[in-house]
C-alpha cells in the first residue's frame, strides 16, 4: 500500500487516542535507568519526551486549531517552546507525567470532537510564526505524526541503551548506527 | 545518564513482558490502511513486523538460549529466516497476530524464568552461524533491543504515512527525512 495523502478525522482521532495507553504500557513502572537515560548530550530521555508531549497538549495542538478556526491567518500562532519540559517536569515522576498526559489528551480529543469538523474545514488556514500559511488538515496530520515520531524516539533511545551489551549483533541492528 | 553496559535479567524481563501490550495498544483495531502500509518497496508494514516478532519467539530467542546452555559453542544456531513472516502471516488478521505473539512471548518468558539464570551464566558462549562466538548475555540484550527497534520501525512507518499530509511541518519532523 502507498502513502496516505489525506488526513481523515476518525483515523487521526483513533491514533491520537491510543498514545497515552501505548506510553503507559511502555513506561509505567520502568526502572529509572531506562526512563531517565538519553542518547547523550542534547538528547532526550523518555521522561523528557513525556514532558514535551504534555506541553504540546497545553500550548500547541488544540490552541492552534482554535486560532485557525477563530482568527484564520490574521493571528499567527505563538511560537512553541521545545524545551519547556525541562523546567515543567522537574520533581515529577514518570507516573505523574503519564497521568497528566492522559488527562490532557482526553480533554484535547473531547474538544476536537466538539468542533464537529467537516472535511472542508481541513482547508481552513492559519499562520505559522516561521513558515506562514498552514491548513487545519496539516496541523491535524502533524499532531498524529508528531506522536508517532516521539514514540519512535523513545523506543530508539531505549534500544540504544544496549548498544554495547548486544555485542556482535550490533551489525544486524540498524538502530545502533 | 549514560548507556547501560550490562544486561540485568530482571530489567530484560520487565521490558520484554511489555511488548505485547504496547503493540496491542498501538495496533489492535487500527484501520487496515495504517496496519498494512509500509514505507515503499522492500520495507515492512506493522503487520509484517508482527509476523517477524512471532517468528523470533518460535525460532530465535529461547531456542538459541537453550542451545547455548546445552551445547555451548559445539553447535551453531540455525540461521534465522528474516522473511518467514511473508508466508506464515498470510490470511491472518492483525488481531490474530497480536494474540499469537502475546501467547508465545508469555511462554518464552515463563521458560526464561524457569532457567533461573545467574549473572555468571551470561558469560556462557554459543556459536552464531555468521559471526561466531556470542554470549548468553548478548543474546538477551539483543532480544530486548530487537523488540524496541521494531517498535521504532512500526512507529516510524506509521508516522511517514503522513509525510505529504503534514505540509510545511515536514521540515520540523526529522522522521520524515
Amino acid at each position: 500500500m502507498s502513502e496516505i495523502a489525506e488526513v481523515k478525522l476518525d483515523h487521526a482521532i483513533d491514533i491520537l487516542s491510543r498514545t497515552p495507553a501505548v506510553l503507559r504500557a511502555l513506561l509505567d513502572g520502568l526502572p529509572a535507568e531506562w526512563a531517565l537515560s538519553n542518547e547523550g548530550e542534547q538528547t532526550w530521555s523518555p521522561f523528557d519526551v513525556l514532558g514535551h508531549l504534555i506541553h504540546g497538549e497545553q500550548a500547541d495542538w488544540m490552541p492552534r486549531a482554535r486560532i485557525i478556526l477563530q482568527d484564520g491567518e490574521s493571528r499567527a500562532f505563538e511560537p512553541f517552546d521545545r524545551y519547556a519540559q525541562f523546567e515543567a517536569s522537574k520533581g515529577k515522576t514518570v507516573e505523574e507525567l503519564l497521568n497528566t498526559f492522559e488527562d490532557l489528551r482526553l480533554e484535547s480529543l473531547r474538544a476536537l470532537k466538539e468542533l464537529e469538523l467537516k472535511p472542508e474545514d481541513f482547508a481552513r488556514t492559519g499562520k505559522h510564526p516561521e513558515f506562514g500559511r498552514v491548513t487545519l488538515g496539516e496541523l491535524l496530520a502533524t499532531w498524529v505524526a508528531h506522536d508517532l515520531s516521539h514514540l519512535m524516539q523513545i523506543s530508539r533511545t531505549m534500544s540504544r541503551q544496549y548498544r554495547e551489551a548486544v555485542g556482535p549483533w550490533r551489525q544486524y541492528l540498524s538502530v545502533m548506527k
